[in-house]
């Protein structure tokens, strides 16, 4: 999702973290030989020709956007002379976000503004991953109840799909003031799909109703864009769409399936659809529980940068604690890349 | 809470469910004369001694209220008899309710509605115990965050806490259109307990907020009235505050307490409170999950009535596939014990 953050980090203390992991993997390495941190590569932004070596293994980077590209409306330094000497060295990019607010031409739009030249095929927001999902496993459906917005709204229509709910700003307003409202709600027999995306509106007439459509249809699709449980804000967490999805998935004791990241399904859809070779494949991005997990997945090595969600020690720490897979590098941010061409100057 | 349901179960159809779950139970003992179902002993409606000699075990009984004694607005048939018949034996009686949208004082009026004497201190709404449990645990708490009703504000009034949203209007209308929304809203210092009960108006908005105020204070009380995933009305299920709360978990990576059913907190609190004997205690309910799993946590025998959430059949199935502790006993319908008093008509 989009995020505004205020106090933004700079290089520095991006690098302040990477020296800080630094430090921390040898008090480690001393007292505790086996640490799996130690598999990390840790990516020197002053040693270009490491940066290089790097880039060369791959064909293909899928980046994640806000937090590794941008934060909010402002690019991260480096970020675009990153992706341009990609362009130029011909490797192929993908843009990978859970957000499902925007449509891809959304994103195009954005991508336009910020002086990013994109391709719409290279957009892949969790919005058109929904949608794609709908129209691969369940070509059937022709009518959907949307917790989301309308970009996703947008996407689903482009593979055929109807909406109900979605933007629609009465569903925002709507209340049961009574259990006999709840009763006499009406259910459209043609909606045979409950989706949930990322919805600022979310409320409990959505829920029940999302609830009633798939207590009705026990085989419907139940699709959530994805689980995140929360996304930075500032010094602030704010619900993710996971929140909304738990609630859901609790009324029904059903689970929904998450296309967006870590989602196994949408990372070998990308592989297979654009005929990647996943080990010429890298995945980029400041998450450990959605970029780095989507990668492992698909069988892609990784790189965590710092200039996002967490600090990567943070990510690190607690990727350790929650034993999930590690990232394959760990680099203060994306923009160091674009070193990799140039003279080293400090 | 509080259902209303359309086509009400007659006690014909209720000890329906009692002679189906012998057949079955017959079967069972045939396939797999292991069968832990075995344990559960089927009171029958026609042997008023044996009934007699189950209310002789007892000196207090925990009754559930919706579907145990009455279905919304309605009285189950004989359920006024048999509270009388207890009066009239000296036995000890509670009303204990996962339901929070209700204090206590508005439980008298309900009961004196439905000609059931009662008296407050008898009365164990999930508005009361998350009083009790703050009143308790947390005695530094003077205000909180409150997702539920007035019923449940109502109740922290009286432990000297006051509410922040609960029921009030303009939480129920609040939006959050934009992120910035979100990172501007006031956050009250002297907030430092954030209950989640059952809400009509849940939104994101209040989960929000809920949210913020277990961010801001990692220790802060975090309770549920209850965590039931859904209640029955008619043909419907809506979804029950453990939806919320689930949501609210989800944002903050905490658990709440639950104080509600089947709490053993809730359980142990009653017992020690009142001088009980869990030996001489009889938990009565609809449910699996609340209910007879709430007597099982205080070492009580339970019954289960085929009255209410589910028949007791599917009650029993579900049990056994989930390998929860099952009730002592099953019996039709509550206003059965009444017959134990009188003579066998049929």
């Amino acid at each position: 999702m989009t995020t505004s953050i205020t106090g933004a980090v700079t290089v520095k203390e991006a690098q302040y973290f990477v020296g800080t992991l630094r430090v921390r993997q040898r008090e480690e390495a001393a007292s505790r030989a086996t640490s799996s941190l130690q598999s990390i590569q840790i990516l020197d932004d002053s040693d270009p020709q490491a940066l290089a070596t790097v880039l060369d293994s791959y064909d293909t980077f899928l980046f994640d956007c806000d937090g590794v590209l941008w934060r909010g409306s402002a690019l991260l330094p480096g970020s675009t002379r990153t992706l341009a000497l990609l362009r130029a060295q011909g490797k192929r990019l993908f843009f990978v976000t859970n957000n499902s607010s925007k449509s891809r031409a959304e994103y195009v739009a954005k991508f336009t503004k910020l002086n990013i030249p994109v391709d719409i095929s290279e957009i892949v927001p969790s919005s058109w991953a929904a949608a794609e999902y709908v129209r691969i496993q369940y070509p059937e459906v022709k009518k959907a109840f949307v917790i989301g917005s309308q970009g996703l709204v947008d996407e689903l229509n482009l593979v055929g799909v109807t909406s109900l709910c979605g933007a629609d700003q009465s569903y925002a307003t709507r209340c049961f003031a009574t259990e006999s409202d709840f009763l006499s709600a009406e259910i459209d027999k043609d909606v045979t799909a409950v989706l949930c995306g990322w919805d600022l509106t979310f409320n409990f007439a959505k829920l029940s109703l999302a609830s009633l459509y798939l207590q009705r249809k026990p085989t419907a699709a139940f699709i959530a864009t994805n689980k995140d449980a929360f996304d930075k804000l500032a010094d602030r967490n704010i619900p993710g769409n996971g929140c909304a999805v738990a609630a859901l998935e609790q009324s029904v004791g059903r689970e929904a399936v998450n296309v967006g990241k870590p989602s196994r399904w949408l990372i070998n859809y990308l592989l297979r659809t654009y005929n990647l070779n996943p080990r010429r494949t890298l995945v980029i991005g400041d998450r450990l529980d959605t970029d780095i997990q989507l990668g492992i997945a698909g069988g892609c090595d990784t790189v965590l940068v710092g200039t996002g969600c967490t600090t990567t020690e943070d990510a690190l720490l607690e990727q350790e604690a929650r034993k999930v897979g590690m990232p394959t590098y760990v680099l203060s941010h994306v923009g160091a890349f674009s070193l990799s061409a140039i003279p080293s100057k400090n």
